[in-house]
């Protein structure tokens, strides 16, 4: 096991109706004036913005509200939110949303504290100081809610930066998987795929004697092979949904992934195809994965059985242990078909034609040095290999 | 799954040489005078006190120093640190030893920023506000090390009491499994068992629907099972070392245990065992739970079935559940005597004649009101009866 250093200082707050519990926890964290920052229209149609300003008129906490944030948040409303936040006084940012809200807020959170331009951050200087940030999470497992991590996408050049710090990691995070219960079976399949995604990354590690972090991975994707499927037949299954949540949040604290190297190909190599084709991360990964497995499964046979075996059920075959590892991907293949991802390009909407420019703007594209690292190191020829897997 | 709320806000830094991290660490999290408080000699003899020293020296962080830590610290102890860090302007504790060292730690903490006696937080008073608190672990999963808790023993009338508070978590916990290396294989053995009992009091539950915090557990004893045997065998083996260590502190930061009931029982009747024979709670606890576990199998026998095919590899009998269920309980009974744990009362010490003694102090004591509860609600007759079993 490597060293590492684990840090998550952020309270969880999980089950049923727990948003009406908003107040309660702005109250505990010092907060006085709130602003309330959320994205479209279906927080106030679901009655969920009612019920947070009710919580906080309970605790006589005054709010201003800025609604509008977009997917791949933009700083424009990032700069609207600060000026807001310094003209009234706001001391606490409230998300209300998914992923893009609660980066949204933090930009927000860090740029009140600072003079200079808050682009600052996201154009490499630390963020030592902000404003407290909460969250009420209204998708499983956006992984901002627990993070020190925030991206904004810039309106001139459109240029998408990451900013880091611990002083932008939420001081509470709300997490009530009923207001999940709202999103078309092809998100809620494109969410666990998702968090299966990020375990898989973690397991394919070139790190040895890592017992511990193995078996809780094999854990959290067992869990989803069991929860999944129940959530796709019946939406309205409460526990089902519960179940996955708390298994997408330990997946992002990085419990199960310290002291060990990660992979994070199947990321890198997908996120050109929603770049691209506009598809959903977790339809992507979908058919990205099993190709990127099969690739990758020479590279370490045993660690490829492993799984299969403990988590996929398959026999071990002792003799032919890459048979074996073999089964683990296709028993993995057929778990995402059967909860209604793609499964090739040609469902995903993606081109064969388009290999060579996917190939090229993923090892060129950004300032890339012609390969991409992870468990193994891919070049030119491996990656357009990989993407030919998903045809 | 029930609601639930998840704090665990310490920064855990793990890993080879990490205590030398020490004064970097009380400076990030704002020390500039630090107590250094310990236990006896060994950590004087071991050189790690001289590493600490060296570290906040490095920083430019003056220090103190209180050694003289017993097990179940008193609160003679804790009134003397707490005169000494008015005195001398301390703002930061570093504890360096195990749970008993954290817990008078946190003790003083809380103390000096109070004008009235610190024993008032033994007696029901919240702790709201103390002095941050730093510890570098010497002995695997102590629990202090990540908890908001602490117990203390008032030498008046030997009173031991515990307060809790979120103000005196730990800042940060360095865990270095090699600074555990000295300890004899008997108490490495009585630690295993010690964590394997706080994963076993989390799985007996009554709440249904938690696939992700049982597979989770599962996944922490399956870790034990593979490592317990390995640092027996090889005290000097890291990897095993570093492995038992996060799964040991995984288990108590009860991310594995949210959102359901718990058991305990077999916590509060070894109690009244190492209280009266003066033997290692561990090694107690080795002796309690198979005996616990076999009461208390009928009460959910598909419970017991499903840890002896998961975590204990037995087969299931599915016409005869509760064949699988014994075969679990029994594997877990030869595991814990294959490392060295005693068996029954006579290699504990114990005493067959003891047992109505035993039964009144853990049903009437402390103001008792003759039940215990958790997996089930015990009475009398029942926890002769599983006495009986251990003789």
């Amino acid at each position: 096991m490597e060293n590492f250093e684990f840090y998550s200082p952020t309270c969880f707050v999980f089950g049923k109706e727990t948003e009406n519990r908003a107040g309660e926890l702005v109250k505990r964290f010092g907060g006085t004036k709130v602003l309330i920052h959320y994205g479209g229209g279906s927080v106030v149609r679901s009655g969920l913005l009612d019920r947070v300003k009710t919580s906080l008129d309970k605790e006589n906490i005054p709010y201003v509200e800025l609604g509008g944030v977009k997917p791949n948040p933009r700083s424009g409303l990032v700069y609207e939110g600060i000026d807001l936040c310094k003209k009234e006084g706001v001391d606490f940012i409230l998300a209300v949303g998914g992923g893009s809200t609660i980066d949204s807020s933090k930009a927000i959170a860090a740029g009140v504290l600072y003079d200079g331009d808050f682009w600052d951050f996201y154009s490499g200087k630390p963020i030592t100081e902000a404003l407290p940030v909460g969250t009420i999470l209204t998708i499983a497992a956006a992984g901002s809610e627990g993070s020190g991590d925030s991206v904004i996408t810039k309106e001139e050049g459109m240029l998408k930066r990451g900013a880091s710090g611990n002083a932008i990691r939420p001081k509470f995070s709300i997490l009530n998987p009923a207001l999940t219960q709202t999103l078309p079976a092809y998100q809620i399949a494109a969410g666990i795929t998702d968090i299966m995604a990020h375990l898989y990354e973690r397991y394919l590690t070139n790190t040895e004697e890592v017992e511990v972090t193995d078996r809780l991975i094999e854990a959290l994707l067992l869990t989803m092979i069991h929860e999944g499927p129940r959530v796709i037949a019946d939406p309205d299954n409460y526990e089902a949904r519960a179940n996955i949540m708390w298994a997408g949040t330990m997946a992002h604290t990085n419990s199960c992934g310290v002291g060990r190297s990660q992979d994070w190909l199947s990321h890198m190599i997908e996120h050109e195809l929603s770049a691209l084709y506009d598809c959903a991360h977790g339809a992507g990964l979908a058919v990205t994965m099993p190709a990127v497995h099969t690739y990758e499964m020479p590279h370490n046979v045993m660690r490829f059985a492993q799984v299969a075996v403990r988590v996929w059920g398959c026999q071990m075959d002792f003799a032919h242990p890459e048979v074996t590892a073999k089964a683990g991907i296709e028993a993995f293949r057929n778990y995402l078909i059967s909860i209604g991802m793609p499964k090739n390009f040609e469902e995903l909407g993606a081109k064969e034609e388009d290999i060579p420019k996917l190939v090229d703007v993923l090892l060129h594209g950004n300032g890339g040095n012609g390969t991409i690292s992870g468990f193994m190191t891919l070049g030119e020829e491996d990656c357009t290999k990989i993407y030919q897997l998903m045809v």
